[in-house]
């Protein structure tokens, strides 16, 4: 099929009122009113983001669920999506059509539908850039920058199942969990969860490049020092990564987040409430306290701080 | 540089308040009241839509200004855009500061601000996604879907030019004009012509996939037959194009719109206010009236529709 054949007979199903049944170049959207518009754009490259000849599927839910992540931090709900996609000649309809259905099952899952893009040739690899809209109630958005000293630091779910998922898939963790290799192909977007902690968390972040890394973006954006237990990083205990190196790998789309010494029950409140596990793993403090800048520390049980590689947890491209 | 520092010295500068100075994962925008966003997002592969190796400053315009003709073609005003950039291990940073000198060019000339995005390493093409985001009064947005039987179609500038510098860049037409390489290289969006024609022309596209083709979609999106004089398209008398070579090729990025005819004088005034020459070339028809289906004809001085070659103006990838 061409293009236009392509378009016709996979994604314009997916369009929602928005996209105009894909006819035309834009999309449009009455401006919500009293509402803040969230905008995210994650890119995904075969052979760096996703191993090369990955089923068709992973691409999708990865794309889709990666700009979630990112709309579920800021505490929005995700309204639709634009797909750039760029395919190599040898990429055939069956792909396409799989590809397609899996972006179906998402947007089901998390009501959003498509509102156009672009489909372009590339050389060798699958490339798949996704502008995600989402929005909140003005003011009610979350930022990395809200947190205050003395704010308890959580973290959602399981730190280091999709470090260890990636692991299975390059062959090195024999007999692994099936949910680690989920955790890394098919990552849980924490809408629910996002959108429970308007007005609830002081700042938050998706765990996109690594607890240490985001719980640090956090940090540096509040103008605080975090300092993170180790020991009291939620990890399963057969995974094949110590603390350290769970809380330095990255993909686990979990939500860091702060809050208020005194909304502690609250908090696990609502955790029970969305049926997602949320852990206290440390607070924020004044970064004159130490004489130190802002910036992250990671304390054994003792309180006292280990060395970080930082290489480790810078973004990866 | 790595990507941290690359965003903090070249793309940084280029941030509007929409994008939180680049810090979190996503935008932010207040709904703007009465207002409809117009959403567009255009890919660009280095080889395909860029020669290999082209000067940073033609990605960057190509890829702003693709998504500036979509944006005008739907009388929009834009707001600001999303940038995905995929770069390979090679470049330096010398390109990613004259490619970000090149956007706060246009981010200037147009009036619109980077509110994020994303930066990913790609194995051998520079690869571009721009998700551009523009608004205009509800009601008075354009669509390709609106015209009428009856109504005359107009196209601006000068038609063929973008695909004499392509030709020029091949090294086909030696001594060829300046203005046909800049109209490849760096398309003028017809920004103020499309606002202005706002509750006037009944339909609208931009010329991307050729006149032929773009004129073709407003027949299928409004159910007519559009019908070209050939002889009226307006171009450059030395073009080194025929003029059905000319309404073939693409990229010229100017509007082709449809009118009522009783607007006519209206349409010369819009034209004459705005400074941009715009040429009556033909009218939509029923498709009852001829037996036929929504399509195009082009025409000879004598209303005998010439042969147009189909695969010469199919939406290229």
């Amino acid at each position: 099929m061409d293009e236009f054949e392509r378009i016709k007979t996979f994604f314009a199903p997916l369009a929602g009122p928005q996209g105009l049944g894909l006819t035309d170049d834009a999309a449009l959207l009455a401006a919500p009113e009293g509402e803040t518009l969230v905008f995210t754009k994650d890119m995904l490259v075969e052979g760096v983001h996703v191993p090369r000849g990955g089923a068709p599927a992973v691409f999708a839910q990865r794309a889709m669920r990666t700009n979630l992540s990112d709309i579920a931090a800021m505490g929005a709900e995700p309204l639709g999506y634009l797909l750039g996609l760029g395919l190599p000649d040898q990429v055939e309809d069956d792909w396409v059509s799989a590809f397609s259905s899996a972006l179906a099952h998402d947007q089901k899952a998390f009501g959003l539908t498509l509102w156009g893009g672009d489909t372009v040739r590339t050389s060798d690899a699958v490339t798949i850039s996704i502008t995600m809209i989402g929005s909140a109630p003005e003011g009610l958005v979350l930022h990395r920058s809200g947190a205050d000293a003395g704010d308890d630091i959580y973290v959602s779910g399981h730190i280091g199942r999709a470090g260890a998922g990636l692991q299975m898939a390059l062959g090195n963790v024999p007999g692994g969990r099936d949910e680690w290799m989920k955790a890394y192909t098919m990552p849980e977007p924490r809408i629910g969860l996002g959108i429970a902690l308007r007005g609830l968390a002081t700042a938050c972040a998706d765990v996109s490049d690594g607890l240490i890394a985001d719980t640090a973006h956090i940090a540096y954006a509040s103008g605080l020092r975090a300092r993170l237990t180790l020991s009291n990083i939620p990890t399963d205990s057969d995974l094949p990564l110590d603390r350290m190196a769970a809380a330095s790998a990255g993909d686990d789309y979990e939500l860091v987040f702060t809050a208020a010494a005194e909304d502690r029950a609250a908090i696990f409140t609502v955790s029970e409430t969305i049926g997602v596990k949320v852990a206290r793993i440390g607070s924020m403090a004044s970064p004159s306290q130490g004489g130190d800048q802002p910036g992250i520390d990671v304390l054994d049980a003792h309180g006292v701080p280990l060395k970080i590689d930082r290489s480790g947890w810078r973004h990866r491209q």
